[in-house]
């Protein structure tokens, strides 16, 4: 607690980032620049509001803010069960589960990436809703992002009461491998509890499922996809989607956020869900406005921002969510793309990066707990002093 | 011009770092930070005051705030001719001559650093000096740091005309290898006017001539003094410097500051120069002070800023100066030392680095000029935001 400097009104900042991927999670990064700030104002109010765009850290963030963490046993993206972490939290409308693809099938679980693409399935996914479902739950948020599996959400489907079969009537697995010999789509068993419910997917991709920009072409190779059965895979994916929404009336392929998860955005989609922009449905989940209301600075971030960000994520959205506050809003990430700077700096109150000097990336890794509370420090420094003494 | 703010009063910003050593020289640095603070304010006073501490660089520093650079042709440490830099400055008391001692003995002239450090000598500083007393000058600052000699000022005595023998009444040479016999001191031949001269030496060293903290301990090394040797380089220089202050009256080796520029510091306040910081000394002949009063904001900053920083170095001195004049300050350097941090903290209004991220030290050099511009964008556009609308 060195130097710090009585405030008649110690400021009230609202720290908002979105999670340090590969580093540290959102409320790890809160706490640590809440750290940073407490040592220049003892008495700081911080407003900790982790963010998230849908990915992997959406359940801890909308969590962080209250609700309930639950586990089930799931069938994971390689065939093995594992146990799955989500949400329920009570809202006004109704009891609503926060749902993380990355929970079921992410690229993190071993025993996912065990297996190839061709034999992954969601069909963990749909089953978590058909638990949910059956204890009354009808509102769904469901976080797109990070998932191991390309499978057009056909597996999810499955487990929900789709039928996939060849020409021959034979039931085929729902997975790239076994979409490739489908030829009937038989909706009739399909869960009618889906027609109540009000399904929100989030996710910070908007590509739809095939083609150039489609979940195969862009997100097949992080996944394992070899790069000579982009074109196959693509073309299995695009005659199941059209299958399918032929039998169920109804066109989702083409849509923005189609692509996400390796096409649950596709399948969602075409049971009746509504695609959003996942930093923004996380900034409602966790309330961020309100926490806004009265701040008087805020500060967000994430691991690396360079032009992306500016594509709506996390810490876009909560830039204007502030600049609609009339909070100004300062952003402190692991790295800031140089080239980006010219129009960040049209958003931002100064953007900040981690390193206090040359520094390799391993180390600042290693590092960022203590490197974000030492940098928010700084700033918090300066802030004080380009304030006119009262 | 991105983005620029419109003030009614354009704030006034004092930017006065050291240089980055090995990257960039201070006017250099004072540009780059001009630069990015122009992004933010196009009509920004900027009050260029580049720093130094009396080694490389002092000569151009207080150049940049007026004066005459002048050249003349001086014998360099290995004993070639080379042409030497130095500056009459026009004050009150007279014409005042800035003498850098790496302008003629730098540990950066090859040709110095080809012969062995026991052959080296300051020879060509006392020609100088003997240059400017011809000229009527009475006036010295005398920037230390930044040699490569480590002869005791032996070198730039014998050029003033102090004479030096063995006992058998044979001169010796002024290196470290002539004075191992060096038995008898005569200051009849001393230039008489040394009398009337006011020499101050301005370095940021304060070790004695000899000893464990002595130069040949401490700086001997980095200048090519094999370790074997130390020990009968110290003691020769011990009894040199017993003679030398016998013959002159006046002890001198202990003081503070005998021991920069391998022994200079012991020979010109032998000769009666005083010793002063050589930051202190450079703030006032740039007229910091007069640039501080009035002014919002300063900046300063150095190649890397640890420690060392606050015995006295540059940014410490500009600090010191900026809380007298009740201006916040804030330290932009090419690195800060992290376990620095908690005192810094209490000096500075912030203390930033170059890198927005992962770099290495040789690209954080390489591209100096650039982050400087845009760190210091960040840090004004944050300032920006922390001071109430009007």
């Amino acid at each position: 607690m060195i130097n710090a400097v009585p405030a008649a009104h110690p400021p009230i900042v609202v720290v908002a980032p979105d999670s340090f991927k590969g580093s540290l999670d959102a409320p790890a990064v809160c706490a640590a620049i809440a750290t940073g700030l407490r040592r220049v104002w003892r008495d700081a109010e911080v407003r900790a509001c982790p963010m998230a765009d849908g990915g992997e850290g959406t359940l801890d963030a909308v969590l962080s803010r209250g609700g309930e963490r639950r586990q089930h046993d799931v069938t994971g993206a390689g065939g093995k069960r594992r146990s799955a972490a989500y949400g329920v939290v009570a809202m006004r409308e109704g009891p609503t589960a926060i749902v993380e693809a990355a929970q079921v099938v992410g690229i993190t679980d071993p025993d996912g990436m065990a297996v190839p693409v061709a034999a992954r399935t969601t069909r963990g996914i749909g089953e978590l809703l058909r638990v949910l479902l059956d204890a009354g739950v009808r509102r769904f948020m469901v976080g797109l992002g990070g998932s191991s599996t390309n499978d057009g959400g056909a597996g999810m489907l499955a487990a929900l009461g789709l039928a996939l079969a060849d020409d021959a009537g034979r039931p085929v697995p729902p997975t790239p491998a076994g979409l490739a010999s489908v030829a009937r789509v038989d909706a009739s068993g399909l869960d009618p509890r889906l027609a109540q419910a009000a399904i929100t997917i989030m996710s910070d991709v908007n590509n739809p499922l095939c083609g150039e920009r489609g979940a195969t072409a862009i997100f097949g190779p992080q996944k394992g996809v070899p790069a000579d059965d982009i074109a196959a895979i693509d073309a299995t994916l695009a005659r199941y989607a059209q299958l399918a929404e032929r039998t169920l009336g109804r066109n989702a392929a083409a849509l923005p956020g189609a692509g996400a998860a390796g096409g649950v955005g596709f399948a969602l989609q075409l049971v009746g869900g509504t695609f959003r922009s996942g930093a923004e449905v996380v900034a409602d989940l966790i309330g961020l406005d309100a926490a806004l209301a009265g701040a008087d600075w805020a500060f967000t971030g994430e691991g690396r921002t360079d032009a992306q960000t500016l594509l709506r994520k996390a810490p876009f959205v909560v830039a204007e969510r502030a600049r609609a506050a009339g909070v100004p809003i300062t952003l402190l990430s692991g790295a800031v793309d140089a080239g980006a700077l010219p129009e960040l700096g049209r958003i931002f109150a100064g953007c900040f990066a981690l390193p206090a000097g040359p520094l390799s990336l391993a180390d600042c890794i290693a590092s960022t707990e203590v490197l974000l509370a030492d940098r928010a420090e700084q700033i918090a420094r300066l802030w004080v002093a380009a304030r006119p003494r009262a």
